[in-house]
């Protein structure tokens, strides 16, 4: 993906029920279009097909799991995704952590899906981890501060500038985002500062009364 | 749901990718329609609203957890799904078993969200005590016989009649539902017999050449 | 087990590492001989082997998973709970939920290896489940009062008579415990007068100063 | 620890119960005399003080949990393990997979105690995931051969020297041992052919019928 990549994480908020969800991808496809900026948008898996139909920004699916088509009820494949219409998928967000084995099958099944990874991590040792099972991203989210009012960028800048270096070090072609109490266009800017290629950010934009307002805010330095 | 009720799990099989799983939807909506037999239908969740979208005969989820609204990446509540369009959820299949105190609590949210609950289960004890949780139906399938070639209704008939006994001294208003390795129109007349209000199959439609025939073939004698 | 029974869990505390369990477990066998009051042990399961051999009061493994003896590495069987001198175990804690289908089978393995079995819930609808598989004690303990500092006797009296009176709908000879911010003899008074066979605490015995005397006061109108 | 390193894993067999497992640790000790090669042994957590008090090769408990002192019901911390005699811990093995970040807080938190730590892996991918976590040993498993009559070492000889290669890349002080169908000192010495500094292994010595006469023959090339 182009950086600076915005990616926003619509999780399971009431903002986002139903026809909600394409309201907001839609205030996202508009901001990236006028700004030229990537901003990528992880709907509910239960809007991933309609918002996959109605935005041309890169639709994400916020997680699926490390199995292949099959018996797998309650279990979302990279194949269903693909099929939904999903361009990616984030991987082990912490609100729904994945087994280190089956993180690693699950990038290389939607590698073969065609689907672009971005694996979520909370250190950065688990940042240099991540980085040898080859996803395309890795975002790094002090969990504590996550929903919080403090951005990362301005908490622990040094974890964002060491992540960016430990995964570097390993694969220097993954891009590395940044997570946790992100809201403003400077937190933005410092994150691209500590080498960052973008950010991940959810309850920022998804609880804002204007998401339009706060996403042309998130993006002005970029 | 209207006694015999036939619901359809259609897992996360390659034959239910994307607009496939509409087909197999509406193969269920016409046999239904032709018998008056209850057809609901489980679609992978990538799915839940496009099928919704297409069909009147009741959709289920295959899955949801016990969260409410909120910060729950990759989670999905049953506000999700019902406003997908569910009608109701499976609850605690086997290949999505779940924490005691969750599957309560998600019978509860469903409740309060307005989806019918169907609680998978593997014995008696199983059954009995799902019964507590009071959800609408209970589907009893022992692992072992699921997605193979004896029908649980041969393997292990008394199982079927023991959970419906179960079930009703605690509860009497539940309909029990039986599955694994159910086949043919002759096992499902047997479930029946033996007490249950109807079944829950899988690969023998969802794999079949002809699910339409297959279908009619299920419900001919109910 | 002869109620009223009180059992002390002794969690993963520091003040219980090593040769600490068998000080606090020789506290709980004083105070045991000097009132008569059944009082059982959970030490964590490194130290369940040296416990049991020092003292004669009943000694409960804190959990123990549905596997059978084999290659189930990281795993305690009922089997080696036994083999290290447990005579039960508490299973589904709080901290340690099980699956309900895995809750059942290790109910059944713990009957078959000769394991007392108290199952821990946290609201009256799964208290009946838990009830349903035939557990000998059920121990109700809402999660958010756990660790505090209010009595569920006070803050919850009713979930306490309402648990006992949906476990005993089911099964008569189940024993009710109830547990969540108990610490002195009042608070267990209270629970046996709401019906309950006695209690199961923890930080208010295993970090309390002086555990003998908490002890002696805990179980004084019993 | 002195490679070339043997771990013998007791897992949870009918072999291990109770006094059983000093017995087989006793043999493990005497070849290990004899020979002078480091036998290391994982008893179940049940007998982890037991075996501890009886031998003086390293012991090492099955697993424990990312988790500090505390209210940690059923969960063995490394705290714990060090104070029942532990030496060090495997951690994810495939029986007992960990979350990500699990896995890398359990490293740290055993560095904290005192525990050395062997990480087990399936693939080149999580091997040297687990690498950037900084552990002692690393042993690379493929799961579909473990418990097996092929040895990794004739099966897939490739993965033992890439995941030595994989690991090194990132860390060279990092121990990689092999597991999974090791059964013979010719597997042993094959393994050590290609890079590895010791083997991991279970049933070919927990199950057989003189452990002492396979030890003595697994490492009679090292």
């Amino acid at each position: 993906m182009r950086a600076p990549v915005v990616i926003i994480n619509f999780k399971a908020y009431a903002e986002v029920q139903g026809d909600r969800a394409v309201a907001l991808a839609d205030a996202c496809q508009e901001v990236s279009d006028d700004t030229g900026v990537t901003i990528a948008v992880c709907p509910p898996i239960t809007e991933l097909s309609s918002v996959s139909r109605a935005v041309t920004v890169p639709v994400f699916a916020q997680h699926v799991d490390a199995k292949r088509p099959g018996a797998a009820t309650g279990h979302i494949t990279p194949e269903l995704a693909k099929a939904a219409g999903a361009a990616g998928t984030l991987l082990n967000h912490s609100e729904r952590r994945m087994v280190l084995a089956d993180l690693a099958l699950a990038v290389r099944l939607c590698k073969d899906a065609g689907l672009i990874t971005c694996v979520c991590t909370d250190t950065c040792f688990t940042s240099a981890a991540a980085a040898s099972l080859e996803p395309d991203l890795i975002a790094v989210e002090p969990p504590e501060l996550i929903g919080g009012d403090v951005s990362v960028t301005d908490a622990q800048p040094e974890i964002v500038s060491d992540a960016v270096r430990a995964v570097h070090r390993i694969d220097e072609s993954i891009q590395v985002l940044c997570g946790a109490g992100v809201k403003t266009g400077k937190d933005v800017k410092k994150a691209v500062e500590l080498g960052a290629s973008g950010v991940l950010l959810a309850s920022g934009v998804v609880k804002a009364k204007e998401p339009r307002k706060v996403l042309a805010d998130l993006v002005q330095f970029l």
